[in-house]
């Protein structure tokens, strides 16, 4: 079996199509139309199936029609519901998002990061002045990567979580896959943080709850695929002698910039409904802009 | 035989290896430290194999070094040497780059046009006194695509040659090549313009002597590859069976931004010192920032 | 009296307050909450005393909370309305954004033709299939800058009109304004095109029935203030010595990208509503992203 | 007297003219056609008058000719060897740029951090594989304002700081001065960070050795004035009644895009100069893009 480079739990689990491996569990679900697959990493042998930290995956397919313009109000309630759902009910949370903003397919997080609403710092008094009463503490960063900065980015989130003690974290990243028909059209989001393997060619430290002592909900959707995984994944043929070469480069679809802009605003829009549900859409989307 | 599909003459011919057919020619040296590689298509029989109009195709490639940050100054010699040779000794010129701003992997004519040199307006008693004798007229146009404008932009080059009678036309665009290793590391002129099959997904019109009634200089750079393309040139084996999406997917490394901005530069740079040869490359830095 | 420069008619009758000289006449209304100005220079002596082509300004203020955010839907109708009163009913419209792409209070023009819906280039059959019946035919062009292309943007919009045969123009434009409270907050509209000694310190020919042929209408928001009128705005008294840099030098808010990338969104969907009066505003928004 | 609001040390001791108060030195010289304004704040006197940290600030007028195009390397190596003795001559160097790189005017800081070369992580056997030799361990961080990020820059250094126990902090950041013939044309060095009250609007926190317990070199460009500050530099006369507004708006030159651009190119050549010295301009170029 030829190595299959993904972030996504799902499709390191279609692979074994009907035998689920020991250490996996699988289910899947339709909801407001969406195909919603949920993965869970059980125990020490998943994890050495996937690369993956024990917890629970979960990857939502957003439709072609809706992948290709403003977020439908259902398909971001139904998001914003899930990231909820794995969030503590209170406390501040710190909002983290990875990547290199110069480097289109890699500036998810940062992009995303850019539409959070940051609250931590609006005294109660403001808040309340303005008409938002019981807005959650969040504070919100994006560090850059190593090659920009010189440090770790786990570094940096650790001072940072050091210092601030939020009640959780939520990190946000650009994923590889397998299938290019995926590239800005699933999200996956995640009980346990991010795991050193993985990501788009950026040596990543462990985020989780192990690395930075509070639960760390991760949140992604794939941009990019490497050469070798792309020939698989368009080639109805296994163990292909392949050039050196096709381990190495990743490459991104062509409209990349629409995938990032699109992706950027569905993931700001629904953790911020999860964050602060009080506000309304459109509150929301007054107020980040 | 699988259909490869790339704009660079050069790939087209490697096809054959030895044994050349008729209707091609091919020549190679080595300049300055740069493989140079001339392809002539010199009759129907050629056009046929090609899909690309009569005329000469120098594809110059940039050594990894080079190509990663500003052009050594014997590159941009050499390189507007080779342009120089291309267009007329004088009269106005118009630099017209193709494609669209805003998708990172088709904004290199825009982007390339944006740091040419416009002249053709300012007034020689101007120029004299800011020091600058002896301009030759430039003028420079980025109409972008036609899902953009609803106009064909062959209509729109059509129009304004028509309207500002230029002596030649210098045409700056995005191409497809074969090679992933190819992407922002070569560079094809071409002293026929653009034929209407080539290209990045992009319908185009023909632009050449024959509809815009003036010589028309084209200058490329690979930026994206098709799937299908792409499986063929990492995997050594023909007539691989292929998904369908392999036909109409491109895609593009995964430093795009860097790889345009560059290219972008590298272009400007050489055809500003081709369009204006008593200028030094300092001055020529100096005006366009 | 000091000259104010102003491209905002109703800040030019502002000065005459009540005594409003012949050759203007004002009236104003309120409509959706949204104050609106209407100015027309009725002979040549208007001509005179506004520097303007003789037609129809139309002010509309937005209200700071709406200014700030995503357009409400009702005044999002009302601007539509108001540029369907000055458009012919039928025929081909090109849309035409002045200005500099890569100067921020300059790009208003590009940015906002950039989210225009060009529909020239569907064909019938194509845009039934997609559900899209009886769209208007619309074409959508951001030349550049005079500095830029060196062309007149006048000779190439004159040039594409001669060849495609729109039956309107509409131009849009970044205005100087008197008063920094304006800036991305007032709306301007006119019947009669652009003249020649407006806008923001580009020398600009005019673009108007007479020199087009064809119904041109305007629209634009102040983004600049030059330097002499901004100390008359802020400043109680008049006829006050200045240095000479202030007659030149063009200021802008601290927070113009904001300004900039708010305008666009709220001009080009009221655009787009009043050409495709048959499309929602959420198709818009779906077609244009 | 009117408060004239400026960051720029040299600007508050023009208004004493030849009558400075105790308190504050001032001394002026010229180097490589360069005027260099150096005033030290001496004592608490010194600190009242001016809201400055004691320390020194030196200021660097950039001729219109340099200040327009790729910075003169002769501009480079004195700028680089006024910020090269101000620093510690040994030691691991943090470079913080203060701002929000979605704002054009404050976004100095951040753009300038995107070029600066960091070293921390570089393996010495990397680096002399590289032929990179006696690299300076250098880190660079671009953390965002309290709006964007819910949380004090100066909390966000300190982590870090606490943390990576660097030598010495460089913090680069757009000032207000007070005359907008100064915007993208002064540089302001100092060696006492930056105090409280300083800066374009935001709220600060101080940042210098007595928070963050190392030296801290500030660098910085003006890029905005003040409304009422503006119009006295304008304006020949004292005490002029103006609207609340003028004490409140920022404005910023029209071309800013630019003055950002060529700022953050000239500031980051000459710290990474003054940080790696042995590395020549070109190398450092090569580097960096």
């Amino acid at each position: 079996m030829q190595a299959v480079r993904t972030d996504l739990a799902m499709e390191q689990t279609e692979f074994y199509k009907n035998n689920l491996p020991e250490g996996l569990s699988l289910s899947q679900e339709e909801k407001a139309g969406l195909k919603i697959t949920r993965v869970e990493v059980v125990s020490e042998e998943g994890v050495k199936l996937t690369g993956k930290n024990k917890g629970k995956y979960i990857t939502i397919d957003i439709p072609l029609a809706t992948a290709g313009a403003e977020p439908a109000d259902d398909v971001t309630h139904l998001l914003a519901q899930e990231i909820s759902a794995l969030l503590p009910k209170e406390g501040m949370v710190l909002v983290v998002g990875l990547g290199n903003i110069h480097i289109t397919p890699d500036a998810l997080g940062p992009q995303t990061v850019h539409q959070i609403l940051a609250t931590r710092h609006i005294p109660d008094q403001v808040a309340k002045e303005s008409g938002l009463e019981n807005l959650r503490p969040v504070a919100a960063l994006a560090p850059g990567v190593l090659g920009q900065t010189g440090i770790e980015t786990g570094e940096i989130i650790h001072s940072i979580v050091t210092d601030i003690h939020p009640g959780a974290v939520v990190v946000i990243d650009a994923l590889a896959a397998r299938s290019l028909e995926r590239m800005g059209r699933t999200i996956q989001l995640s009980d346990n943080g991010i795991s050193p393997g993985s990501g788009v060619l950026n040596s990543r430290k462990e985020l989780s709850r192990e690395t930075l002592g509070v639960p760390v909900i991760s949140v992604g959707i794939p941009t990019v695929v490497d050469g070798a995984t792309l020939v698989q994944d368009l080639v109805e043929k296994e163990n292909l002698p392949m050039k050196k070469q096709a381990q190495t480069v990743m490459v991104t679809p062509r409209d990349i910039d629409v995938i990032i802009e699109r992706g950027a605003k569905n993931l700001s829009l629904a953790i911020n409904k999860a964050l602060q549900p009080q506000l309304s859409l459109e509150d929301i989307t007054y107020l980040v802009s």
